[in-house]
């Protein structure tokens, strides 16, 4: 085991399901030691959480610009932060830290305004700094066995992808006034879009992953069902791929039924895979012709990229947290590769980079405008 | 139990699965007795294997139309006629049925040409015969357990319907040759649409079936995968209904997977159904809030639609031979209660008649006019 | 086809399931015409509904025994009686007729007394006729398929198999008054044993009819839990094959959760199934070392046995009355290479026969013998 | 957040599961840090590794009694150890530790001989430390909530639960060399049982701690069908616990198809569960005569003691490892109140302790005598 990267964390503070996502992967396999934070907006509830997470005094700061000062004049500085602030501040504190040459894990969305995002990009490029966006489903071993089955050609061409977040989120009309709902479909908080910008880039995501492709042109109708939301409730994109694939995706905050709801489909020449987040730990392949199998994670016969985000024994449950630490391993191993000046394997770049998130951003803004358009086709990037 | 009537059958010639469905589906109440039949497009073969069937000699007629005149002279003629033919003569023989002033059910899809449709529909009206169309899905239990809650408002406004008909029966590109598989993706033999046309109209009549309502509008992506294929092996339709509800209708060929593929989910203000044809005994339903249940088809606290389509005791698996005979057992019914000159009960009438078939070629049309003009929204009816 | 054989029912009366049950089974297939019955315990009644269910006038019968002397003197007589009447009665019937040379069809129980079964186990060999048991469920074609998977040696040796029929049917305890359920509690109406020789026996015929093997040996515990009950309402009975197959076998009305409850899962050396009755069209099926397989009904590389036991599309539910109807289908098979001086295939003769049906009772007569004595090892027959 | 306590571990070296999971599940709410260790019994390896995972050099242990002579002389001492060394050491460290004041947390089976783990139980008691064997399963969310539920009376009086760990994990006969395998059926180094005692004891303690009983009087039979093999590959015992719930327990290795193979049904008078350990979100219950519920973990409406055991959202998979957690989080909780001088809340002392431990084993022995001895009842404790 080599020596415990620095790791920083903005944002994450008491209470929030996202900060203890972060922590818990980013320390899960000993290669992050939580090193300095800015956790909360408020510097001294900032301060005093970090401390009690056990940060060191003088890496527990009170906001991300003091923490970027600090840290960009230790010998020890961090090796990796993440920003897990709100959407719109994203831009800003990402820019900030590449510019003084520190890798970068974002939340989703990476940006609110397409062009943030373009320029993240670029920074990220000419700096040659790690760069990476939260789509942490993607580290489900059987996500990534999908992908390595796409890679080795054992669905032949892939014809058709369908992919779906669609759950019941926001299906209570009585929420409405939530705070927590209401500013989600609000244009002046939320942007251009609702469920499709938060939920849809996910399993959007996923399709590009899967299959190794990115999206060049789409269809879109957007619809709200809810008395007073101005963004969509349900969404369906019908897409072609730079492979040929054929897409559909379709986003829904009123689907009840679903816990959650993300699910992808890939069906291919020779074969087709269907996978659920809600049961994430068995995967259902069929070879053309021939009856459906049940692939369990952690069993015998999958391919190396699943084996390896694979931690426990065949049969017992793995959740969203190790899928998600994977993503910290990933950008663990790619990090002390370069500090090693060593080249890192490719296996562990599979995490999902700024590119993948200004992609998702594109197609978001392009979909919006297909469907402000009766869903004529649109191209994208 | 009153007097049987008399049924006649065109089409279903030996060995075929249609004609085995029908045969089970009038006889298996007893409500009807088969009297008559013209089996097959050859003569010999047509009243040798009505014969065997246990016609008698002068009703195993050797074509539909000696079977027109002998029965319009018969005192005991038939009081219903099947007709199972190939899809381009569905419009011929039930208008000429129509006419002589037959009730008519006519296989799907209703006609070929929207046209003949239209004069079905009207014909049918004018001479006030009952008309059926063979959308046997509908027949389900709890297909009707899910209409008759939308009926009675238990999903308030229902906001969403997605229905699917996506298997992988037409995956195989090994299988394009075979003449079974080619002529549904060319145009000149199957007309303007494949899979939808074919598949996607029993989930599309679902979908109106169980929200009671029509599509108003659509947006429609068709895509062909398969090299050498004219028509569309895989598409998505997004639709608006006339009381507000927001549809979306993914058929696909190419699916590798499923086994079938029927499955639908609705989505209302209080609640959301999902139903697959491949386990029909069970459906979920989610009220707003609350755990998803299990509906057991012949369970206590089903509504009257779902027990009276329902035939044997709770637990024991159903098939979709029990669910098509329902169709038939309404449509006794229904001639029955005209013969007795009753009103039959409105809860006998739940079978899909001309109009409903109609309706799904007027959507087939307009959502191949959407397909070809960049999936703009197009208008129906 | 050949000419219709001549089929004969006793009870199965007027809203009986089981008569419905039985009626759709044997004419499904057109193998066999209702040609007489005796319905229903009241003489008036009996022959009232058999006519209006289409029999003759002179053949719809009072009482048994009016029809075994009418029938026994005709020429047109009949080729199979169904006995559908009280358990207790089963014996005297099937016995009359197999005298006269009839072949019979009894509902299960065979008997209430296990020295009836024997005998009339006796009287059908020396009188050659066909014999039948009604253990409905093994007509499901992907039971069969486990059969014929067994044969074939593709689970290798059978090292265990696990039976249940287990649901919540006497969970009720307020239901305890209720006539239809208490007599079956009641040793003076049930006999010796309630859930087990009731349900139990299906289940354990299924591992028998799965396995190829009789029971030798068993350990049982029978318990009753709700207050007042003289029998068991819940059972576990461990067995030795004469196959050295391992058998457990539960049954229970207590079981809360499960519409219905049959259940098997079969482990050999080099494989393993499980199937339920409740979703019948798949069976899981996982080689020794693989992933699990979901087979399906009708699908592509079943074994004869099952493609011939299916009678639609794949993907297309079969419930329980197709099921059913294939042990008319093998009957009537039998019954007609007989009349033809042909020996029939023995894969028609896959129904269960009286010496399967004895075999259930000796096994329930053994399991309560062991239940009394502390759960010591008793040997079968 | 109160100051962290510090853990120990002994056992668990490089490269094992069980030793990652103890890590994880330690340190994941930041409750315990990871002060001490004795990790390998090659004394170098053991420091080496202790090293390497961060532990301070002067307490990387080179063994456990080093590690028990330094660490019951330090003031900042470890507030609890865990032994998950070979079973056949727990006794020995255990004991040792317990006689120095620390509180312990011991791998299962608790000992390999009964009177060790009934020394071990009263030692405990004499020296009121906290204890705990690892049934990590019991801190699954939705087990806790069915136990809450048990509690409360939502089910009635309980009357038979069903409690398996079927898997075919030891279903391969090429297997039986493997000396991975091997030692599991070999009495000189496993004892008197093999899948009962490493498996079964799971699904027992999952059985006792859902209904809050114990087992009074139990009836095995044990066999094995894999050829050389001493010891039972696969059970079934029936029993009966002190409030009168009937039980069944099975396990087996020989079922192949199940990864895993942890399942439990519970059967009260009011409704019924059921609940497997590979799909561990979701939990069936189902209320008497009413349709059956699919409960998610995180939902709202579960009871305070599934709550406090989930982490995450609802609908993103938990797996076990934080299950495994909530152990370590209830003894945490435990142990803090214990130095505070609090009482500890009743609700933190769900974890399983060495009474637990031992009811396991009485069990074992107990069904190794009945199997031994007809399978004749005989009495625990």
């Amino acid at each position: 085991m080599s020596e415990r990267l620095n790791w920083g964390l903005i944002g994450g503070g008491e209470g929030s399901q996202i900060g203890f996502a972060h922590r818990i992967g980013a320390e899960l396999d000993g290669k992050f030691k939580f090193a300095a934070g800015a956790l909360d907006v408020d510097p001294q509830r900032s301060r005093e959480y970090g401390k009690r997470l056990g940060l060191a005094e003088d890496r527990a700061y009170g906001n991300w610009k003091e923490m970027l000062d600090a840290e960009s004049s230790r010998d020890d500085r961090i090796d990796l932060v993440t920003v897990a602030t709100p959407n719109e501040t994203h831009f800003e504190i990402s820019k900030a830290f590449l510019d003084q040459g520190f890798h970068v894990f974002c939340e989703k969305p990476l940006t609110t305004r397409l062009e943030d995002a373009k320029t993240l990009v670029q920074t990220a490029e000419e700096k040659q700094r790690v760069n990476a966006v939260n789509f942490g489903y993607s580290g489900y071993p059987l996500v990534r066995q999908m992908r390595a089955a796409v890679q080795r050609g054992e669905l032949g061409k892939v014809r058709v992808v369908f992919a779906e977040f669609a759950g019941g989120f926001f299906a209570d009309a009585a929420d409405a006034d939530n705070p927590r709902v209401r500013w989600r479909f609000d244009p002046e908080q939320a942007g251009v879009s609702a469920v499709t910008a938060d939920a849809g880039i996910h399993a959007l995501h996923m399709a590009c992953f899967v299959t190794g492709q990115k999206v060049q042109s789409l269809s879109a109708d957007f619809s709200s069902s809810v008395q007073g939301r101005l963004l969509e409730d349900d969404s369906m994109v019908s897409f072609r791929m730079d492979g040929g694939t054929v897409g559909r995706l379709w986003t829904s905050g009123l689907a009840i039924g679903r816990a959650h709801g993300l699910r992808i489909q890939v069906f291919g020449e020779k074969g087709g895979f269907r996978w659920e987040q809600e049961q994430p730990n068995q995967l259902h392949w069929t070879p053309l012709g021939e009856p459906t199998r049940i692939l369990e994670r952690g069993a015998e016969g999958l391919h190396p990229e699943a084996d390896r985000a694979s931690r426990i024994t065949v049969g017992h449950a793995e959740g969203m947290p190790l899928a998600f630490a994977n993503l910290y391993r990933d950008l663990g191993d790619h990090i002390q590769a370069l500090k090693a000046g060593r080249e890192s394997d490719p296996i562990t770049r599979a995490y999902p980079g700024f590119e993948e998130g200004l992609h998702t951003l594109d197609f978001v803004h392009a979909a919006v405008r297909s469907a402000k358009e009766g869903s004529r086709w649109v191209e994208i990037g």
